[in-house]
């Protein structure tokens, strides 16, 4: 990069990190947990949400921000199962930023439990921006390969939670989840790791308890 | 994005553009057909390659560059092929750009017959860097989902081929390879559309076919 280049970069960086900062001080305070889910196109960060969606509701309330370059697919999708959900196109770039969440901010119901994000589908640039997240998770789907977390290192040494989908395609899928495992705690120890196939229903209902005694550590934390 | 955020981005691909029209030139006077490989992370790249080289070898010669934000594992894989290859580590950099292939040009065997560059894992940013290939491959595979096409269009509309890779694991893998193509072709008319399992060796001939037809069309125009 020129020298230009990185300038710029820092000023949209740090801008960034200021609004982001806001954003989680103002939803923290009403008590809302926000989740920014980060992943590669396709490791099933929507159907994990359906699947949330099911064991969170009726006793949590929880809403949805959708980060897509272009359609309206997955907001629809978060929508057919009753959950209130925006859609940010960001009509080619490659992250969400936190400005864009923030423009949101009025919107979003003050008696929610959970705000989760899905960002666009992208393992390296949304890693560079705090959207105002409580808590991030990386998603890893076991075709993507379990050598990824060493190749990709950004989003696994900025995330709190790494959740391995799709563990029902193992095998004939050639994925070792302990290798995975292995390999993104050797680039962030303090990773914490689910297990999951969001299709089959397997492993969300442990995610799920994770995720109220996160909301309730948040509130205890306020009072 | 701010006025100065787009001047910058104006000048890097307006240079990206001009270095990748010389490697374009240079190699193709060579003699040597250059193909662009991008994907999402992990949607079996490296695997097709080395399948590709089975097909290739020893009748052709051909080398790999590799581009990864980190680890030299791919170009090993790729080196325990016999095949020639070059890592380029961008160190957090989503997409590999014309200048970073330019600088290895010197070290590319003049007698070879194709050149395949492998772009890092991203389905997004790699598609606006022209890197002097002579053919652009965007890979799909099924776990990513049917939808991608109109989700992430760039890459499909700057593609001169479509790979669909993966196709063995339909099912159990819901992915409709009819409605993906479908879709592809809506946003780009143009594309050739191919479907393979590298794992399996499926759908690899046709396509390393069409490899060597391009390879005979390319020296014809030279000649």
């Amino acid at each position: 990069m020129t020298k230009k280049e990185i300038l710029v970069l820092e000023d949209l960086l740090g801008s960034n990190k200021k609004i982001a900062a806001d954003i989680r001080e103002k939803l923290s305070q009403k008590g809302i947990l926000t989740v920014n889910l980060m992943s590669s196109p396709g490791a099933g960060k929507t159907t994990l949400l359906e699947s949330i969606a099911e064991h969170l509701t009726p006793d949590h309330k929880m809403a949805v921000i959708e980060g897509d370059i272009e359609t309206e697919r997955d907001a629809e999708r978060i929508r057919a199962k009753g959950i209130p959900a925006w859609q940010i196109i960001t009509g080619g770039a490659c992250h969400l930023e936190a400005k864009m969440v923030g423009k949101l901010l009025p919107e979003i119901p003050p008696d929610l439990d959970f705000l989760f994000i899905e960002n666009v589908g992208n393992l390296v640039c949304p890693a560079s921006y705090d959207l105002g997240e409580n808590i991030r998770c990386v998603l890893l789907s076991t075709p993507e390969g379990d050598d990824k977390p060493k190749k990709y290192p950004k989003a696994f040494t900025t995330s709190d939670w790494l959740i391995i989908t799709k563990t029902d395609l193992v095998p004939p899928v050639p994925f070792d989840i302990q290798r995975a495992i292995k390999e993104a705690q050797e680039v962030n120890p303090s990773l914490k790791t689910f297990t999951v196939s969001a299709l089959k229903g397997k492993g969300v209902e442990e995610l799920v308890g994770q995720l109220i005694s996160a909301l309730k550590k948040l509130r205890k934390d306020n009072a």
